[in-house]
């Protein structure tokens, strides 16, 4: 199983930008411990969780101390269990304790998406249903989020704005119909993908006649779902959207939808609760 | 009631950034609107919030429609009410559905640290305590989050490892003794408050008797704090620490501690539950 | 006819990347001329051409007068003929002078490219076939010249690596088959246009049985496109590349197909020869 | 023979530009490839050409795989035959597949030049005259193109408005005349070379008068250049300028002018067609 | 001894942006050294210095030359006598010429602050008084400057605006009172040294009573200073300021104040005077 | 009289980077000043100085409050007296405050620079011979040193290794002799400036046999430089460098040589006393 993080260079500029924020001209207390003392640490999960985040993690120290040694005892997308050491570290002690909180805190929000959407994800199993983000995302780390998201074992959806083509309400306003953006949107971003958010069964019927990728159901009823199903019949894909309760997911998956996509994976965060422990090397 | 926004110059860099990752290349869908199209747009909290956020979400727009007229019916700090309208906007329909999602991830997630924070600081209302931030916040975010704290009527611990020092058991045994350590760290940096983390009375003794601006009690019973209280007797400011659970905090601000710092404040976001309506203009 | 252009934000950061190139620590002639002149400008082209680059070449002036009058008689898109002038400007002379040589190298690059695009548009005018560009772009320019292809009359490829899959021989060998890589591609990323290059008709079938969007007939005959057509039925997009020659365009349409991407478009240049003329103001 | 390609830090701003513009959040297509896979490459180059670009091509590997194995079999500036296999690659299956466009893009944009400028030198062999670049050039690629024209045997004339002066008819309006001109400019930049652009017989004396360094002769005849070189007599350059011809290019250079100027040579480009394969290693 | 020089990521952008300026688009006279020669270089120093800058100083070298051999014979914060070699390298001829200005920039600017401050330093020696810098630095070297003020024996006031809290006389008329400023910054920033800038014996009495961290004795005489110190007795730390000449500076430290700031350390420079010699390996 | 400030993206790259360095996440103690209060300032010289800063100044301010009103009653290149007003401020009471430092020290470190300038400019007055700037600056600040060379009346030297060739004993010994130093030069780099430092006179007729634009004549002495301008008799421009004592510059000038360069007007800085004033409005 593997989850392809992002390029290199993207992670390193999340990490820098947390670094400068945590030691900005510089950490004053690391001046407490010996410039060249070396120390040993590990991090322990204090609650079951799915891990993300090991390059961000790793960067983090390695930006302090280019020569930190790190030893993994898991990958992103494994389940860790409470109270499980899942990475040991030995370097400088003072690239230790002040990459410290900034590493924790990328695999603490990064762990808590990936472990949510994991329990989405075993919700619809065994269904054809996937689970998808959305772009309520936590600014600035969209594409770390969406990577999460994938090592939770679900999809992701677009990125942003420009890598597929949403059409909504007011675009089709104006166009003048849902025909005419369909059509419009079609000649000038042939090569992206084209969904459309529908609300009823009429717009429904317009979408797929228009020759859409994908509809968008805006708040179906679990009936209404099954009723849309048969009604696209494999004429294009089908995303459930609109404010979807974790509770719900199993009727919806039982439809036959193709998608339900989830603003919680990604809005929301309940932070892994994880604890690091350092040791100073005896001189 | 004033809360102090970070300088221009920060805001607009998360804005930036956000945009970034939301539009990329382009919004491939904004070519569905007219490039002169107005539009109106109203903003509603299905949810009871305090507000954060406003700048952010004024130059999300901005960047984009450097004339969109924004009034706004609160101001970062108050209580909106589930359902309440608390911004209007007027400008180009396309700069209104681009920054549309950016406005919005800033606003409810912000907004979600204020809310937070107003009730842990409700909770200590009428004590001299007052309810304190951490370092664990959401990579990137940092200053964000900690002007959303002073708007939910919390107050700011150190920014980073720079202004404030904290002296840990790590740079105790690095220095030999606690004494030793905040010697060298006010020799260090005169300038800078100094805090020492303290795990039973033995070690608070030294503290005190060291000078120490301010001691962090680490997993004292409630019972201890009072005592601790005592044994302070004004001669340091003391904070209280280490996976403070809401229901406790009551009960720690009876003791007559200072300052209550709070990790759930920053890590975990609930975001709030917001709505844009955009209404294109006829033609 | 509009053609979207990119983001403002985009195109500025072309402009200064390009008056850096330029000024770097300032124009040494510009001294010659008093700081507080001003004059008159236009630009001619001596060649027809289709005009592309309004955008990049106002900002090469209001970067250095933010303040300089710009009145086109031609818009991006617009055909102009030879000895036709397109622009006039007035403002400060320092500025005119300084920024002139940048805002021609945009307008005479990209209107290079709306060009050439227009030829081979007009070549398969009439027909289903919609011309494309491809990803040999010169390197830093690739945006901006895929905004020049548009206003040309052609259609965006994608713009890079990550807005849309194109399936090639060694994604199939790492995959096993076609099918395999296909299915991987799917649920790597279920919202990107998926297309695979296939050089005959068993690759071909194998394509369209795995419900790829779109296939690239790599160097097919005249005669065996139109078999593909043929085959393909509806069930995909068709689209031909591999070193189209210009004579060839009109038969490739013949056959049918819905794309042709041309690499011509973009990695080749012939600027546009385009003329300014700056008369200074009597004092 | 050497060509001192441009300082280290520029080309991998250029690199980095560009895969940023290709690679964006990822390489949706890489996740085919097993992150693990290695492979080898090379390139020809199906026309012949003078190979330009080794350091740019090397980095957009390097920044995606630090130890990609690279071997050059020729060296910037040499000629490549047709059919010729220049470079040869061993590394990271992902990073050869990923950077394969950006590098490319680079190394067939500065051939062009360098090939474009080789044919401009060889024309004018065997005399005192060298051809030289100008202003006109690629937005954001112009210390690359400078350093294709060295590769190609020409010379540079200036980087930009800031390392030489060219004093043209607007600089000498409002100066008054070419000879206050020239004297302002010289009290301003002592250290800067300084050309003066005529147009006729009694500009060139009054250039020569004023001691300027370098005259630039605009539109002038073959039988008046003779006459101006007889006329200079050595006391300064001689620069032809003015959309030379390429077929009139032995004529000027038999009249004894020092330097030709060329906007052709960069701002034109006919991309070399060259082609690389990818060979995954079985595993 | 030591004295920890900022993170390595600020010292790599002060040096990059001192390389940008000198070395722009190139070194043309680097050309004129074979790009494989090799050369050996040192530097003395012509004055008594104490040494300030090692690490900008390495920096410049390895970014042109990565594998630079740099063999130290003195430390940051090492008294150097005039005429001593200090440091000794051997690496690419082209880096040594190309980088050298530069280097030598950094440590003769830098060692100048260390320099004055260990004169200031010597002059309170056996006191409790320390000395101090000021926010009257160098645009853009503040960073740096004060790690050489500590090399000299110094220590640091306040970063900037951000890290502690200097309340002047238009704070205290904004607020009120002075009480009331006070209280109002204590309740804004509770974690930050609170200082109050006193102009007379009333105003001492109020910021000590309003329980301040440090006084700041603008303008006091010696005598005044005595009764001051003899007032706080001990409540509050006391520095003085307010443009102290070097000749008081005994006198002023004999009253037992803790800190003299001093803005001329920073603020001026007398640059050291350096020589660096470089020698050719032969072929 | 005009001195042409550096474009103004420097500046305010320049005033940004300053700003960041004090003001960093946020000015503490603004808070205490009420966020719509108006206020009043203006700055006068504690001694006698020529001005040079204005744009960095008015920038400073600008990016905190872009409202701010600025009244000068100098400007850069003025002599002003010790006591003298030189600029009235009117605007947001918080951005006054909070930029003071920075502007200040913008002003009195450049000021510091004309100012030293135009007492080596004075001491030459009436002869031919010019002050030059060298590459001895302050790191980060060299454009804007050079501009208040500038308006002390000196000349500017090259700007860095780019824009002029200086050939030194090293570039000599690499190439095997001066003339063959020349002569690599000028083929590499035909539009700079040439200069040679000669140590002696046998030197110096091999650079003016070689051709050069100037030399440099290193350490010698007022008898040898009378000598060496006889011998040159106006074949290339003379400079004399190397370690020029003030007290010398008068009669190196009597012997005719073109340019004195000083390191000691950028190396050296004694920041001109300014003191500002602000006063806040009443409400």
């Amino acid at each position: 199983m593997r989850f392809d993080p992002p390029e290199a260079s993207l992670i390193l500029a999340d990490v820098r930008r947390a670094l400068a924020e945590d030691l900005g001209p510089g950490d004053a207390t690391a001046d407490l411990l010996p410039a060249e003392a070396m120390a040993q640490a590990y991090v322990i999960t204090r609650e079951a969780a799915v891990l993300c985040g090991q390059d961000w993690f790793e960067a983090c120290f390695r930006e302090l101390d280019a020569d930190m040694a790190i030893t993994w005892h898991a990958t992103d997308g494994d389940r860790l269990d409470a109270g499980q050491t899942f990475v040991e570290m030995c370097g400088s002690a003072r690239a230790l304790v002040s990459a410290e909180r900034c590493a924790l805190n990328f695999v603490q929000t990064l762990s808590a998406t990936a472990t949510v959407t994991a329990a989405h994800a075993a919700a619809v199993a065994g269904t054809r249903t996937r689970i998808l983000d959305t772009r309520k995302t936590l600014p600035g780390l969209r594409i770390a989020q969406k990577y999460a998201v994938r090592c939770g074992g679900g999809s992701n959806h677009r990125i942003g704005l420009f890598d597929a083509m949403l059409i909504k309400e007011n675009h089709i306003a104006a166009a003048g119909s849902l025909t005419a953006a369909v059509r419009a949107a079609r000649a000038y971003h042939p090569q992206l993908l084209l969904e459309v958010e529908v609300e009823n069964f009429a717009e429904l019927d317009e979408a797929l006649a228009a020759g859409v990728d994908r509809v968008m159901l805006d708040e179906f009823s679990d009936a209404d779902l099954g009723r849309a199903v048969a009604q696209v019949a494999g004429r294009a894909e089908i995303e459930v959207s609109g404010g979807v309760d974790f509770s719900r997911l199993k009727n919806i998956a039982a439809s036959g939808v193709d998608f339900i996509s989830v603003g919680a994976l990604t809005k929301h965060v309940r932070a892994i609760d994880l604890s690091m422990r350092v040791k100073l090397n005896p001189k």
